[in-house]
This record gives structure tokens, sequence and C-alpha cells, in this order.
């Protein structure tokens, strides 16, 4: 056990406050800012009528998404990734991750033959910019498959169910739910967990910093997961106006 | 003549509606969301206690400026520069106007061997990007050099002057001030005008997209910059608390 | 349930044979061939007497992995990086996950300011190329540890457990041990898990392809996984004869 | 008022001795030396029959230029940019500036669909490099079209003027004309004027180096860059027989 | 003369003990370990049913080639080229030569509208890496060309004659065959010799690293290869099981 | 034998016309132009006091080249290797092959800690543009060592012999000597030769393009190359005023 204290005095089951503003900039067919706490991501919903070489004559449209973080996002300036001419691994793996999610709950076939790319574009870090943007990215999605039902240009959506992401770890001994930056460099295991709005899993990534962690442990980081993405779920229905 | 009417009805020689947000994020030392009409420019400035190598031993600073563009702050989705692995000849050439224009109103020597950068990323782009990058990034860099005096570091401010910019150009043989996407792609003549505060030129930059100009028509809008510029210097000011 | 069966009628819960090589070539401070079935993997670790910048003057070392693909490695070829200029995401990925998993298992305030590079460049790949990667880099970076033993570089070894790694799936309903190629593409599940000798994990990477997956399937996985794991760790120790 | 007295003696409105070598390397369709002074860039316009994609099917042509300075054309080396694997922001700016100038005179319907690019590559810079290749790369696309309508691949000119430019710049507040590299480095504004034959500007892009400068003293920079491109045209014509 | 002992008392005209392994690995069409020494590269062969732009529709096939190191084939571990987002102008000639080695034995004619690569990967570098490649992809371009002949995908050979390398070089007056590591770094002349298994040289690349050479020593040296060549396309005919 | 005609009745054992001119331009230690008929290397020697990193500290200084074509050197564009981001493998194997020749024949001990880079550009190529650019970048290396000893930098020359190249070629079964761009295309066998000015060799590359080619053609090839290189050293002799 431990006298951890979070921050704010948030309890350790407790989300952030989450905030989701849908129509943040004008031009993109979803535009939304969705904010945990002190982290901010713009994400954005792209809908191009053209698929990649591989989708290419399938009758299968693609949705898939990109990273990025400005320089001063965070505490100290990054270096520009254009300026340095790559992306880092670690772009890498999130933009990768968020595509997966996302296509969890796409069913691509009733997309019809064109792309929506997601731009997960972090304002501000406080740690969790991958959750954060895996949860708005699907309200920005959404936002974009409403315009093209209205269009007339798909008959059904192609979205199955809601995707939503929350952080977990362990921070001297006590499992925490969605770890804002202090606690995410401080603490032994990090977990972020990507659920349906059914309650099931479709990305699991765990990773102990310092101390290898018990089953017992995973047990109990996995239901502060699903209890923490249940509520994020009912924010995006709401937010969307679905409830 | 012409019987052009700009969006909104706005005058030939008016600005559009123009917003300065200060503190729009946490972690920079300065940091701006300037609006001119649907333009909008998260500018920050980062202060870092080194320079780069041709100013080392110098005893002098130095400020720098990077430009970026969200791939959906436009009316279609752009290409991301980091994932394309360089940036745009476009990217450049304005970078090197912003970091160029800053300079010209800073004693870097009064600075110090501390290095400013100025990071703007467009999140909504409708014309003009540059020259509001110009203009909020003085703010930022104002409030990044008050927060020096605060603290000690400095003994005076390095800033000899305010700086900002506009654009104007001819359309349909009418010389209209701050252009909006529409207008800028329409238009014959295009010119971004960087003055200070004292109302001298730090950068001209004219170009005919269609017809050359006349000496007469470049006389004109010069003379709408003017305008425009001492505007923007009144709201920078305002935005200050410097009157 | 299912009748799925597994090629060669492989058990459920059965890893396929595996074969660790120490010493297959002659430079490196540790070099091993691993195979799981048809998937073929050389191990090298390489000790040299430096530390990355964020390491330097801090009394510690590190330890890091690289990973790669021969062009013919797989079914049909693939392009050689080194001729497209850079690393895939999921290249990028595979290294990241091996050296956070080797550097779980280390001690590197014990290891002294040095740093070993663990390269699996797969020569044959048949599915599971990345827990054969740390499994063998394992035993690699071991043999090197042994060579600055004798050497009397360090007086105790940095190494405080076995890590080892498996992959898991679900397919047609069926958890199963360790994917070959022809499971691992037509499965709905993926997990790839990393453990200590202690049955602890390090890392936890499970994605659904298709359908999303429970709890309790979760829990299946997890299981068999804790299986295959044990025994890897007790061929890693035959092989280095610490039994 | 100054008593800075210009190297050569030369008078404050006087350019440089100009030279124009037509047919200098036998492969280009236009292959145009010019010298300004010390400055020597070689200018060859090239003939390709196909356009970049933003024209193709348009029954437009395109004109566009690359600039390139040898390691060697400057007091010191400069790294190469095709060893660096990279053409600095510097470099894109001018052979942006100077695509754009030759377009301004390009009637780009009447070229057909096919591209002439011009490459200006300065073999010995002394200042000057950007406005005397723009002043030859007018030269050399002139003889290139005059090989097409030989050939009797188009029958009238796609060109409607003459394009020249020259420097212009206020050192120790005496305007100068055709600033030579000791004048370039020490002078506080910097203007390059891009104008047509009629007189009229295609580009005016002045900098102020170190004092901003004044609108009386831009008058006084934009007259003498009329007097100095007019100047430009006349030795144009001369070379190519038209007078 | 000289009395310098080669290691393991090897003659001058002496090849290393050569080793020729097919079917190495799984996928490929050609898959050959082949090992001069200590020096083992890995040479596959693959068939793609495509050519390249500048061979489309010729009705003619392609044969090219790429070369790399493991990271840790050498005594200190090389940085990985995958990494450092390109290959070395070294790594980059080997494959030219190699490429052109094979292609001097091909008839594209009969080869069809298909491409062989032959990928050549040092797993155990000890000198000599380029020519063992020479010699070993011969053989695995020639397991490939079987298969399409079983294939029925052509009708007869498109193989002319072997094709075999070997290096040579003057070490303190002594022409030596066959260059290891430690020779090849202490020899003042050092030539790689490519031929057909009729004698004719396909490619010379001598290169004096010390003292230049004289006609007289170049002639020993052709010598030395000739021989050597012979012996490598005994082995090669050994190997195929054509003798 | 064969009634193949050269261009301009050219002898099977003639030069083309060479010309050298030297202090082609004003900045470099060493500015030569050479022309080898309608070949045309712009040669400049920089002398820079500082050596790369394997040198450091070492007493000995180093000589390096870089190898260049302007886009339009050429009967059709090629394009810019600094646009396109990198060197061509030939570039970088030309460069390679000029840096090593020059050091064949400098004492690094004798030329002290500083580095020459000999930077070899092609305003215009017709064939032998790698033999010419050796041949010229030993005249602007001989004038940069000049100017050393003349600045009493050095005390003795570290030049130790002269060093020249020139192609040889077989076409049609006639040997040739100094091939032309229209004879280089259409020749079986093609080998490049430098030679010192004492006529023995540093570098021998001959390729067979077409058939292989056999020991006597070698030897005649040899011969040839033997006669022209000995014309060039005298011609390198003359423009320096040596005899």
């Amino acid at each position: 056990m431990t006298d951890f204290i979070r921050p704010g005095q948030r309890a350790a089951d407790a989300l952030r406050p989450v905030r989701i503003t849908r129509g943040f900039t004008i031009h993109a067919e979803g535009s939304v800012l969705i904010e945990f706490g002190d982290t901010k991501v713009l994400c954005t919903a792209s809908v191009e009528e053209k698929v990649p070489p591989h989708k290419r004559g399938s009758g299968e449209g693609w949705v898939t998404a990109e990273y990025g973080m400005l320089p001063r996002a965070t505490h100290t300036r990054s270096d520009r990734e254009a300026a340095k001419g790559k992306q880092s691994g670690r772009t890498q793996e999130i933009q990768r991750l968020i595509g997966r999610s996302l296509r969890a709950v796409f069913d691509l076939k009733a997309l019809g033959e064109r792309t929506i790319s997601l731009d997960c574009d972090v304002l501000q870090a406080d740690g969790g910019t991958r959750t954060a943007s895996i949860t708005g990215a699907f309200v920005a999605a959404h936002d974009a498959v409403s315009q093209l039902l209205a269009e007339g240009k798909i008959a059904a959506s192609p979205i199955r169910d809601h995707v939503a992401a929350i952080s977990v770890g362990i921070l001297q001994g006590q499992p925490l739910l969605d770890l804002e930056y202090v606690e995410d460099s401080a603490c032994d295991t990090d977990m972020n967990v990507v659920m349906t709005g059914a309650g099931h899993f479709v990305e699991v990534q765990g990773t102990a910093e310092g101390v290898a962690f018990s089953r017992q442990e995973m047990d109990a980081l996995l239901a502060l997961a699903e209890k923490g993405v249940a509520e994020l779920v009912a924010l995006q229905k709401q937010s969307l106006g679905l409830v």
C-alpha cells in the first residue's frame, strides 16, 4: 500500500476532467478538440474519395491515422519532426496504434472505396496523448460518417461500435487510472488499453518500466481500464448526442 | 475600377477581425493564439539557454522561427511534412521570413547567449498565415522576454520596437488589405509587408501572379500596408497592456 | 470450439521445436542462432565501451537492440530497408520492444558505462520473429556478460533474471501457443507476451485483428503464454549450461 | 550622405560590366553564360515534351527553374548540396523566384504541353547570383523558344515580354545599384527587383538586414532598380540580335 | 621476395577452403550459403514476374543485386545501414559490381520479362566478401533458373556461362590469391577479378593502396586470378552436380 | 579487324584534343578547366585547415574528392542530385575513384593536418568525365600545393609524382584510346586506367559491357592506356610550366 497522493487529490480510479469540443476547426469533415485534464489533442477526420494501393478495386475503404506533437506541447521544446526529416519510432508506433484501433470498429466494406484520415495533433501534453487521440478520433470519425450519410454517399453507417482508450499504471504499488505526466514518468508499469463500447479489448499494451508485474497486478489494471473506458464511451455518446 | 465585393462586405482597406489570445497553452514561455478572421495560428516562444554554433562565445543571442500547418488546416487535406520527410520550399521560405522579421527588432547583444524559438503552427488557414504568424510571434516573444526580465536573467528588454505584418493585393484592379483565401487565389498581385512600430519597412515581398504591376499600383499597396500594420501594432499593444 | 488442425498436428499449447545455437558467428561477444520451427534469427551481442549521450557520466550502462529482416527471409521478397533509406514503423516497433525487454532484466548500474547492442537479423521467417529475437537475444547478451566477467571488466553479473517471449492467439475460437505464419495471418487476436524467469510480465501487446476479444479470452491467452515462456526459459538455461 | 567608394570606383547607379555568352555549352536548347562582374552563372534551358502532373491534359506548358552553386564558387568552400542530401532553404527560395519570374512573361497556353527547365548554376559568385540567373535564364529560354519555332513545334512565340532582375541596396545611407559581395555583406538594406521589358514589376523582395528602411529610401531603391533593369533588357536585346 | 607466412601456412596461390551450401533457406528460388574460409555470405535469388521501367515492353528480363553486411559480421560493430538511412558508397559499388557480373553471363532475352534479384548478405566477414558474393550468387541464380525451367516458364536456360570472382594482391612483394582480412588490410595492391567459365574477363578492379604497381606485377596478379577462378568454377559445377 | 571510323577520323591510339586552363575561377586555391574534346570539367582544389575525424591528431592530412554533373551537361537533361536528395551510386563510385587516385601520389604526412578537397564538376559531357576529372584535379591540386609552399605553410611538396587517367575500350574488335560518348555507348569493353608519371598503375577498372574480354585484349588495352597517360602527364607538365 501507499500514501501517494495524486495531483488535485484525484481518486486512484478517477479520470481527469474530460472535455470534447466538436467542430473545433471549420474545414475538416470531423474536427474535435479533446482534453484529458491538461492534455489537449486536436483530432480531425478527412474524407478522401480514394484508397491506398492495397485496397484499390476491392470495394473496401480504409481508415488511417497520423499523429504529431507541436514542438512546444511539452515542458521543454522538442525538435519539429518535419524539420528533422523523419518521424520518431514513438510517433510511428502511436499513429499505427490509433489507425488499428479505429479500424477495429469500422466495417470497411460499408465505408466504400474511400479513406478517412485521422490527424491527431497534440497542442498541449500532460500524459495520455495516445489514449486521448483514440478517444477523440472516434468522435471526429463519427462526425465525418454522419456527413457522408447526410450527403447520401453511404446508405448505412460503417461504424459498428464505439472505441475509446485509457492508460492505467502502478505507482508505488497503487494501481491508478488515467496517468498524467508526473505519474507516468514515475510509475513502474504503464498500460494503454483500447476497448469497444461492448467492453471488449482491441489493444492491450503493457510495459514494465522498472519492476516486472504480476498476474494479479495485471488483473487489477485491466479492471481499472474497463471502468475508465466505459466512462469515456458514455462521454462520447453524450458529446455526439446519442444519449 | 471594379465592383468586386469582399466577403462579408468588408471595406477594401479594412482588416479582418483580429483576436490575440495570450497564454493559450501552458508550457511555453510565450503562447499566443492569433486570429485574422478564420486564419488561426498558434505562436509559441521557447527560451533555451544555448545558441546555435555561429553565435557561440559571441555574447549574443539568437531568435529563430519554425512554421508548420496541420494537415487539415486547409480546405483539402495536405500531406504531413513530418511523414513526407521534408519541409516544402514554401514552408522554409515562410519560416525564414518570420525569423528575419523578428530579429529585425531584437538587440541580440541585450538578449545574451540564449535562443528564443518561435513556433508558428497554423490550426486553421484562410489566407495570411505568414502575416498572422509574424504578428502573433511578436506577442509571444514579448511574453517570453517579460519572463526573462521577471526572473532577472536580463536587465533590460532586448526588444527595440514592435514588428507586425500584413498582406495586400490587387484584385480586378482594386487594391485590398489583408487578403483572405478566396481573394488571395484570385488576385493578380500579392504583397506581404513587414513593418516596425515606427513605420519602417523590414520586409517587402511582392509577386505578380498574373499581370505585372506598375509603380503606381505599388505605391497604392504600400500605403494600404502602412495603414494595416499601424492597426496591428495598436492591437499588439492593447493585448500586451502597453496602452 | 473448433476442428482447426495445426500444421504438423501440433497441440494447441505446444511450442514449435526450439533450437538455440551459441557461437554461430565468430566476431561478436555473443552470437546465437535461435530457431522457432522454420523461423531463424541470428542474434548477436556487441559490447562497446561507450554509452549514448543520455547515459554519459551516469556510471550506468545501456542495452539496446536493432532488428532487421533479410529481403528474402519471407515468402515473397521485401524491399531492403537500407536501399529504401528508412526503417519501417514495424521494424522500429520491434526493435524498441526488444530493447525494453532486455533492459527489464539488466541492472544498468552493475553493467558500468558500456553498451550492449543486440542485433536481431531474421534469416528465415515463419511467424514469431520478435519473440524468437527476444528469447535469443537474452542468450547472446548472457554470453557477452560472461566474457566481461571472465575479462574482469565487471565483478558481478548485471543480469537479474531471464527474459523470454512467446506469441499467443485465438484462431477460430481456439487459443494457440506460438503462432506460425499461416496461423498468424488467419487469427483474430494476436498477443506477444514477454516475461521474466520469475514469471512476471515485462510486456504484453495484444491486438484484435478482426473481432475484439473478451476478458475471458485474454485470461486464456495469458495462461498459455505463461506456460510457453516457462518452457523457453528452461531451454535458455539448458543452452547456457545453467542446469 | 557618405564618402563610401565602390570597388573600381564604380558609380552608385552603375551596373558592373555585364557579359552574355550564348551557346556556352552544346547540348542544351539554350545555354548562356552570364557575367555580372565576377559573378558567373551558367543558365541552360532544356525543353522536354512533358508537363508536371498539375498541367497534364490542360493544353498548357510549364516553365520551371533549379539553382545551384558549385562548392567552390564562393570564397570558402560550401558543402555540396547533393552530398548533404538536401537543398538549403536559400536555394529553394532562389529557384522558386527564378521560376515565377520567367513564368510571368510566358504564355503557357502558347507554349503547348511541354516544359522548359531553366538550370542556373553559379560557377563563380560575387553577389547578385539570383539576379544574374533570372537575366541569363531569359536569354536561354528565348533561344530554346527560337528552336521550337524553327522546328515548327510552335507557331508563335509564347514569350510576351522580356524579364530581367537587379539588386539594389543602401550602404552607409547611399543607395547603390547591383551590389557585389563586399557591398551586399555590409549593407543595411538589400532588395531584389524583377521587372519586365515594359517596366512593370514582377517581384520585389526587400529585406532590412540591420536598420529598417523608410518609404523614401524605398522609393529611391525602386528608381535605381528601374534604371538597372532597363539597361539589362537592352543588353538582352543586343545579345539576342533583337535590336 | 618475402618471408611473409600466410595464416594457416596457406600457399601463396591457394584458395581458402570453399564451401557451397545450396538450399540454405526455404523461401527463395535459389538460396546459397557460400564460405571462403571464415567469410560467409548468404546469397538468395528471387524471381519476380516484372521488370524495371527501362525494360518494360522490351521482351527482355533483368538481373540485379543488392549487398549488405550484418552489423556484427565484422570485428567491431558497424552501423546498420537501414538505421543510418542510406547505403554507403562502398555498398553501392559492390552491389553494382555483383549485378554487372551476373548480367555478363545472362541472355536477358531468353530470360523473358522477369527479374532475378540477387541478395548477398554477409553473415561473417574475413575478406573477399564481394568475390564470395559473386561466386555464390551465380549458384543461387542457377537454381532459380532451374526452377523456371522445371515450371516450364522458360524453354531454354538464359545462362550462357559460369561467372566467379576472386581477389588477388601483393603483400611485401609477394602476389597472393584470395586475401583474407589481415592480408587485405596490409597489402599494397588489391585486385578483384571476375571471370567467366571460358576464362575471359568480366571485371578487373585493381587498386594500389600504397605503392603503385608495375605492369609485371599486374601480369602476375592476373595469372593468379585465372588460376583461382578456374578452381571456383569447378567447385560451382560440383555443387550444382554439373560434373 | 574493323572498318569502324572514329568521329573526326581520329586514329585508334590518339587522344582527343586536350586543353588545360588554369585559374579558370578566382576563389579556389587551384581552379582548372580541363577539356578532353567536348568533355569539359571544372576541377577546383580547396585547402581547409582541418581534417576528417579519422585523421585528427595524426599529424597527417587528407585529400578527398567530390564529383557532380550539371543537369544539362548531357544530351538529355538529368535530374539534379541535390533536388533528388541523394548522389547516385555512379557519382559515389566516381568520386571515390578520384579521391583514391589523388591520394596515391600524395604524402599525407608532408601535407600536414589540412585537407585538400577536389571538386570535379562536369559542365559538358562527351565521355571520359572521370578520367578528365582525375587528370585535371591533379593540376588543381598542384596549384593549391604551390600556394601552400609560397605561403610557407609547408616546407616541401607532398606531391610525389604525377597522376593522370584515360579510358580505353574495344569497339568492333578494335582497341581504342580515349572513348568519346558514342564510342563508349557502343563498345564491348571499357576500361579506365589511372597511372603515375613513373608509369605505374594506381587503378585499373575494366568492365565487359557485352562480351567478356580475353587476356590478349586486356594486354592491348593496357598498352594503349600507358601511351595515353604518358601523353597526359606531358600535357600536365607543360600546363604547369614544369618542362
